[in-house]
């Protein structure tokens, strides 16, 4: 084996994927020590979204200090390469920022906004903003705002609106918006899909785990239902019924409305961003994998992206996931040639989670052993 | 591919050898239909140890009745293959032959004397006595008795000792063994190594499980020690601390004293008995396995046989097992190529154990892709 690429997904909440990729490499180089491998994490937008892409493609971690979730000042950070910036909104929106001050009618995606804008300031072309992990609920309304989009209530007054107060928003107007920010290509990232209102948007679904009251939950979505109709007649832009408008309490929505962003899964992005089928030439074999492969929801899973990829560059793909599911026939209709799991003994998941590193590493070992058998 | 070997233990309490033969196969013939699929479902001395060796070797079941474990007549049989012929105790001593009417005092291994000499009058030069499984404690004195061994009692009396009155043999005469046995090699397969007596003797260990009480384990421990005796002193034959004289209820000490027997392990048995050197000839891989490997008990183990065996001939071997325990680099000192876990999800051994045989096919399916993606 001459050039091996790596491009796993976190196997989520045991290893991330940056881990999964040394752990990978240092198997591989135990029986194939000349070869190159090529390491390719997977972001999902959530935390540590920065870091896989840096950890992909090189590039500079900048450091700016932006307005945390309670409006607090918060050291932050978004990644660099080329004209490509890469923001987490976790850096500066992120649920372990308040800690026990959870406070989701009052937090604000504003120094999310703050990030964008340094970035767009200091010559960025395209900017990747990964949605996930927020302590927020405020439709993006902050992040606009930090960026110059003024909102105002029914007496004309310009405020910053956040979860609690976005019933109050009776005009938005973007003219304002940043200069710096026109042109720029704008990606939103997640891997959810969930519309922003309703049963299945973002205050139902992820509002309880951020702090929200079942009381809460109703202001919220009443406010974000609000705020759709707002964007509606005013920007012209229909975002409620948007698969992934609700991530991030409906940063998803906020991102398409407020700058005209395009909504991408996590592994779509990362192809894309990476180059990868130029990083597929001439490799023997691709290793990618997720935290649980399932023949029945193979939607916007990285092996399928991965799969579908290399298929056409004619390289072969095996994926190492934790659990396999039933039925995953349809993997390897798309190409994928093998699926391992790393599972080595039969215990509960409380269980394996403890072991996954060790057993990632033996189930890696078992494979370049039969490489070297057979090739 | 076009030939392989297939010789896995059991997944004890899960799967039978030859089941898993018959799982193996199926998913290679899957990929390569025109190879030769030689299969040697692994033989313990247990139940199913006949049916086992038919399988492996050919030759027939043959049907008769012997004295059952409490005195009654029952349908037994045995197999033959050419001039050895197989027993497994267990077709007329066994547990499962006395349901609820437990009562190890009384039981008796009779019927597996009467097996072994009707093979031997008909023409048998090899007897293999699978040990296990059994409902007797008696030192193997009923299978011994029914080969013309007599057993006397303080008084000169002949009778024949059931684990209830061991205590009361007072002399052996020998002289009476049938003439059809002399001369037979006979083997006693047994795969544990307990010693008579003692507390990891026969009688504390397995007596339980057959029905004894703390007093009878007591009692049938006292009377195997006082049976080693008598035949140390008469017979010349030292059998309490044989690794193995402990199985079955001390058959393993009988079959040793009254029928100058050799104890040995399954795999060394089944490796030795079918030939196995002859039919790796040409053999592109070994397919072994059992329900759990773990570097550190290796002794006796059948991967290990069969991995020594296998690396002589150059032929590589591939271990699929149930739980991969902690640091199996002894294995693959061994030779054995890679070791893969049947595990596919994080669940308990209660679950995974109803889909064995899925997680199985699985397992053996992904084998055969890496086997065609690399050769």
């Amino acid at each position: 084996m001459n050039k091996v690429v790596l491009i796993p997904d976190s196997f989520k909440g045991t290893m991330s994927s940056i881990e999964i990729c040394a752990v990978m490499e240092e198997q591989i180089r135990a029986y194939y020590p000349r070869a190159e491998v090529v390491k390719i994490p997977v972001a999902d937008g959530g935390e540590g979204s920065v870091d896989a892409f840096l950890a992909a493609m090189g590039g500079q971690r900048v450091a700016v200090e932006a307005t945390g979730p309670l409006g607090e000042p918060v050291p932050s950070f978004y990644g660099r390469m080329g004209d490509t910036a890469v923001i987490e909104m976790a850096a500066a929106a992120g649920l372990p920022l308040v800690g026990e001050r959870r406070d989701i009618l009052r937090a604000t995606t504003y120094g999310v906004g703050e990030l964008m804008l340094h970035a767009a300031q200091n010559g960025a072309k395209k900017l990747i903003v990964g949605l996930g992990g927020s302590a927020t609920n405020d439709g993006g309304c902050g992040a606009a705002a930090a960026c110059g989009i003024r909102f105002l209530d029914n007496g004309g007054r310009s405020f910053v609106p956040s979860g609690g107060s976005l019933h109050r928003v009776a005009g938005i107007d973007p003219t304002g918006l940043n200069p710096a920010l026109r042109g720029v290509e704008i990606i939103a990232m997640c891997d959810i899909d969930n519309p922003l209102c309703g049963p299945f948007g973002a205050s139902a679904v992820f509002g309880p785990q951020k702090g929200a009251s079942e009381e809460d939950v109703k202001t919220l979505d009443d406010g974000l239902a609000h705020l759709a109709g707002v964007v509606a007649q005013q920007l012209g832009r229909e975002v409620a019924a948007l698969p992934g408008a609700g991530a991030a309490g409906g940063m998803g929505a906020g991102m398409v409305a407020f700058f005209g962003a395009t909504l991408r899964a996590g592994i779509e992005t990362v192809l894309e961003t990476v180059g990868f089928s130029g990083r597929l030439q001439n490799a023997d074999l691709v290793f990618t994998g997720e935290g649980k492969l399932d023949g029945q929801s193979l939607r916007g899973k990285v092996v399928v992206g991965v799969a579908r990829a290399a298929q056409r560059a004619g390289v072969p793909v095996i994926a190492v996931v934790g659990d396999i599911g039933d039925e995953i026939e349809p993997v390897y209709q798309l190409g994928v040639s093998a699926v391992f799991s790393t599972n080595r003994v039969a215990v509960p998941f409380r269980e394996a989670k403890q072991r996954a590193r060790s057993d990632l590493a033996l189930t890696m070992d078992t494979i370049m052993r039969c490489s070297r058998l057979w090739s």
